[in-house]
């Protein structure tokens, strides 16, 4: 059963090669259909494409099938395309022609675009909390560790002394930063594209600020030719906000990767993070932070994936854009299985607070040496002339202390600042005003 | 001369390879190096680093500095390295050793960060100001020429009426929502990176609160590991919102493209804006749309590029991030070019209000006799037959008249709403707080 | 049961994390790892590091899970992690400690190595038949409709005379091209890693050349580390290819979707190769080149996706290749089935034998008028400017028929000698050698 | 002055957006474009479309200018669009309206396809000489330093000997196999376009295979519209082998950055060719080779710019095609520069002699001394525990001797074999017909 089918009878194998991988990718978005649904005929009825009466039926029924979708027990069913056929299908066998009634006044482009939003901004809160509870986690760490120094690099060679504190923190603050990223993408996600039908808008007489306030979004999707225009869009601006997310963590697994090398030996992983060779019986490999640099890199390649599909098309509606689903919708569960690994992970590692007895590590002192000398009055080319020829002559020595004052320094972490901008990002994302919606509509059947 | 340089003569092969293009990437950042320098020395006075005597006379010789690369005139002289060398040289021949000691305190490398931040920040009001201007013409095109219908396509094939006033609204939209992620990306850039050194802070007691009032940052990278960790994000957080805007445009390039063809001829470029073929004497190619298309896919293509250097790097500064400005710093022009020339084609644009006379596009009312007959109380499904039929007969007819009246339809296309988010997106970047403070620090030099 | 397990029970979530997906991507691996195991321990045999008596028992029952891979029925057990160790468990359940000894002298890494090049030949096989039946089908179009004129387009103005007959040659040569890349991918795939181990080589007495001729390879990877430095390389050699093909035919479903549009109608696809719309009756999609249009431009993506996994990683094993899996495996089968669906496509494809008859088309013919000037002695310029008066004027005529001649144009489309060109490259891939070498190989065993 | 020229001023801002970066890239162009004009125009005379008398007076002049050209002396002036114009500007001003007659039977867009292949082929001429040259450093140095061992790495953890023969060849191996994708973008470049003219081909009776041999093509683009396609389809061939040679070059510098660092130590760079700090005297960076990694990273993200700006283009010419020259002209040098600059530094790299004198490099001789067991008949498995648990109870202890004998192994490296791979392979390129073929066109002046 097609929403569309005529007389002809569609070749198998087309079938199988449009239908593609949308009965498996669908379900993910079939609670968002019913409730996308639901605000539609609440609205329909209260412009009269709806009796008093049909609407509390439809509602109910539809309500069920709510329920089977977050029971995980929603299917679609040999035969049927997509997840607005087996919706209108449930509806049909259950109340016969009255079913057929919710499709009036939309078309299945507003009504996926509209299941891709609402699925989007629920997977966008599920990612602001496991970033922030990474946050949390970094933060900690941070605190705990705030006073064991390690050597700081630049050119990956020997430089200045760096704290823990520091190394943790520097993470959390660029998951905050990510999380701007990703509440603009949040703002452009959370605006109503229903009612735009294909793309042109319909010549009922819809209320689409009904359904905008049913669904909980910010605003509808004014111009309906953009409404259409955003799909893809949509999704390649979250791809983005998905990509800083991914970058932080991709490099965070970098350091770790590095830092548990015999060559560093900074971090000490736990045993039953890593794994061994089946032929050289001393390892103990760091596979848990090499599969998420990989995973979050191929997460960094969403974006330009998104693009190359639908970048060079005209405005209107292609079905090149389902194809988008396949790399979009399994990136959430890929991200958020990463942040929550690594949450765990950086939560159980130990540090090696010993690192700085290793004689090598003398030199990240020499700047320290330099300003204290320029600090006794000594020009700063003078000062770093002389250290330069101690260190050369092999006399520098240093006692190992810092005194690092200055804000977001080793001594002066700003963590607690880091965790008020974040608490100031994740505010603006207003996810009760949704929650609350969602509940209304579907408290509103009795 | 080099701030680093020793005894060894670096090879001149070398030189040349490791300067690369910064000589002349960086005359962009000089008035921003400056402005950096008056913030950081205002500072060091503060702490005691500079005595009061000495602030002054720097600062005032900072302006001369400052003038002469706002009005186009700074170069980096041949042997010298980059436009940090550059401006230290040009104030020790003037001041002698005094010139030298506004390098205590920090490195190259926050001094490059704050730079780019710097310019960035007035690039992205460059930006903000090309595309609002767009977004003008869009909307006043849209207003004018909102009674005339097109014909609306999905897949391409002929579909639904569509009108220029929805096509021209909906780019404008489009642009506010690309606004969206350049407030992201403007708000990750405006924080303040200096004290953060070589990417592990100083000895000395700097006052970063300081210079990020000085310079009118909403407010500093706290953590200075993370400080240094922005460089390329910082770069990649814009690319993502050039490459939003440039998708926009792109599109737009697309259709209007499309739309110029004789298959087509909605569209009706002026003159001036097409060229002719050596070979063919009736061509009038829409090369400027063409060529706007392939920059904004060039642009699109930022993050990626970004991404490319700067990714499965470990956390500390590595060279490699200078090659980032080659990309980064030219996108700008390239991006307000395109933003520019448009503007000027859209406003001259004329479009063929007689488009609908052509009887191929009549199928496009099917759907409005749909809809009637289901208002006049006909099921949906029977409608849709009864229209099919009748087209495949030949006998559809319909008077080319739409009613559409829902929010952002032809009748109703809330253009007036559209601008009413930009306006409330635009406020929020407060360029005037980073005006005050560039002209405050600059007016505090007598 | 895990080849390298120590006393440490690995966390339940971390082995779902680092197993990932490939106990179903290993399943693809199957035939080909027990292949690389029969011409492993036959030359083990060889250097007296199995015995006589092992050898043939070890084959039989390698043979027989080869025969069940190859029916499809090879499962990965519930706690086994990859096809490495279900091979050896299903050897060791049969054979004991004997099964143990196929390990001897390699490293889990040169054996995906070996699986991966064996499974990727292969590919490669299907890939070039399945190229080369399209060339054939559309040089049959080719053939079939070269009298049939169409109108060309620069920058999508109509331009000059074209016909079917170069429009099917044309993407026959490309994909003939499109060979020649697939070509050089397979040249570096089909060497032997078989012996490089973890990487570093081992300190048996290997025969390296041995393993080489039994498995068919063309020369052996030589130096062992980079052999190993050849996994993601390797992918994204043949990933360049792919995104050939790819390209080719994404350009060719734009085509053919604008050429269905009512505003060009030059070709008609058959009735069930295309969708309607749910809501206007009179549509006839054309879905099936939208997604092949989309599933190659996916396919684009994948070497950037590729490089994106393994840029920036030093030289040794890591972890990371793994993930490599996911991308590259699966898009060999998204190749070959948007080629097949293109290949039945464009062999029931019509095309309309009246375009011509259109007035817009006429302006076509001007270069050939003034081209008939020329010939008839006319200079260039003036023969260029009459006739750009005579089409200004409206008086513009012309017969509709043109007289190419020369290589490559309409009257001499070439296509035995895109035929014979593509026949040279396919003779190259030499693929009877691997059929020979892996039929001995299994032959064998008695 | 341009060849299409009508009544319309061109805006001049138009103009300037419209040429772009034409008048810099095209110069790169200008001895080509001369060549393909003396092939063509001696054509022109074959089939009578030039006299007998024209031809030697435009082949002289066009010789004179091709010299200007060689010498750097071409100059595009004020006012003139590009390098096509340009010579026809030269040649009108010496020889009046016969220099206009070249023009006959081909277009600007035929002319720019045949300039930039034989501008391509060329450029891939150097890159081969500059690869094969690095290759024979690399093998040099493997073979200078074939009994020096050091740590080989699995996942970053130390883990069996390798050797700096080992690293030195495998770099040189896989430049081999880059030359196989360099060879088939050459195959793919080596083609004659000319005669295709817009892509439509010709009513003059062209002999295309006479200017495919004056011009020492393998052979014509023989489909006119493929001819066309090849624009963009060529460079992003070339592109996919230029990236694979940036692989194997950034993949080396990574490991020369990670292998100076003090945590390894394993190479020393010559000091010429290492910068210092301003703020910490003890440093050497290697910027040298994090530029070179950059410059590669970037490098390997063209293939994707590439795809950006000519996917979803249907066939036929559009402007969009100029902006590709930005990125693909400048990307040789810069390919080039790197292969010449990693020569020099491979060439002076000391290697650290001693480094297996530190203790912790020990354990990678466990599977040394687990594979001596296993000889000895030791089963596997209890050969692997018992070295295991020697490592846990600190009693491992090896003579840091391997020997390991087979090919491609630290003690046969097959450096003679890989040598004779890489000759076989640029054998095919042939340019040997190319330099003949251009000589002679040359010498064909009296």
């Amino acid at each position: 059963m097609k929403l569309w089918e005529k007389n002809v009878q569609v070749n198998k194998d087309v079938e199988a090669y449009t239908v593609g991988r949308d009965k498996e990718l669908d379900v993910y978005l079939a609670p968002y259909d019913v409730l996308g649904s639901m605000a539609h005929i609440t609205m329909l009825e209260s412009i009269g494409l709806l009796s008093h009466e049909e609407l509390p039926v439809l509602l109910k029924e539809l309500k069920e099938i709510y329920q089977i979708a977050v029971d995980g027990r929603f299917v679609i069913e040999e035969g049927i395309e997509d997840v607005h056929s087996q919706v209108e299908l449930m509806l049909t066998r259950k109340l016969g022609d009255t079913g057929k009634k919710i499709h009036s006044g939309r078309s299945r482009n507003d009504q996926v675009l509209v299941d891709l939003k609402l699925f989007t901004r629920d997977q966008i809160h599920f990612l602001v909390n496991s970033v922030s509870s990474l946050i949390d986690t970094l933060l900690a760490q941070s605190e705990r560790y705030k006073n064991i120094l390690m050597p700081g690099y630049t050119h990956l060679q020997i430089a200045m002394p760096s704290s823990f504190g520091l190394w943790f923190g520097a993470y959390a603050e660029s998951l905050v930063d990510d999380l701007q990223m990703l509440l603009a993408a949040y703002k452009i996600c959370n605006r109503n594209p229903l009612g735009s039908a294909a793309g042109y808008g319909s010549s009922f007489p819809l209320n689409r600020q009904m359904t905008t306030d049913l669904l909980g979004f910010d605003s509808m999707d004014y111009n309906v030719v953009y409404a259409q225009m955003g799909r893809g869009k949509m999704e390649r601006s979250v791809a983005f906000a998905i990509a800083s997310i991914a970058g932080t963590l991709s490099k965070l697994a970098y350091d770790a990767c590095l830092y548990n090398s015999q060559n560093f030996g900074f971090i000490k992983l736990a045993d039953e993070y890593t794994t061994g060779s089946s032929i050289m019986p001393h390892k103990k490999n760091p596979d848990v932070f090499e599969l998420t640099r990989a995973k979050c890199n191929k997460l960094q390649a969403l974006p330009n994936d998104i693009t190359l599909i639908m970048n060079n098309l005209p405005s209107g509606y292609f079905r090149d854009l389902q194809i988008i689903k396949e790399q979009f919708i399994p990136s959430f569960e890929e991200m958020n299985d990463c942040l929550q690994m690594v949450n765990r992970m950086i939560g159980e590692i130990k540090v090696n607070e010993q690192i700085l007895d290793d004689p090598k590590y003398l030199l990240i002192f020499s700047v320290e040496e330099v300003n204290r000398l320029v600090l006794e009055g000594v020009p700063f080319r003078d000062a770093y002339k002389q250290v330069g020829l101690e260190i050369e002559k092999g006399n520098f020595t240093h006692n190992k202390k810092v005194h690092h004052t200055h804000e977001g320094s080793i001594g002066n972490l700003c963590n607690d600042r880091i965790d008020l901008l974040r608490q100031q990002i994740v505010e603006q994302f207003d996810f009760s005003k949704i929650a609350n919606a969602e509940k209304a509509l579907l408290d509103s059947v009795n």
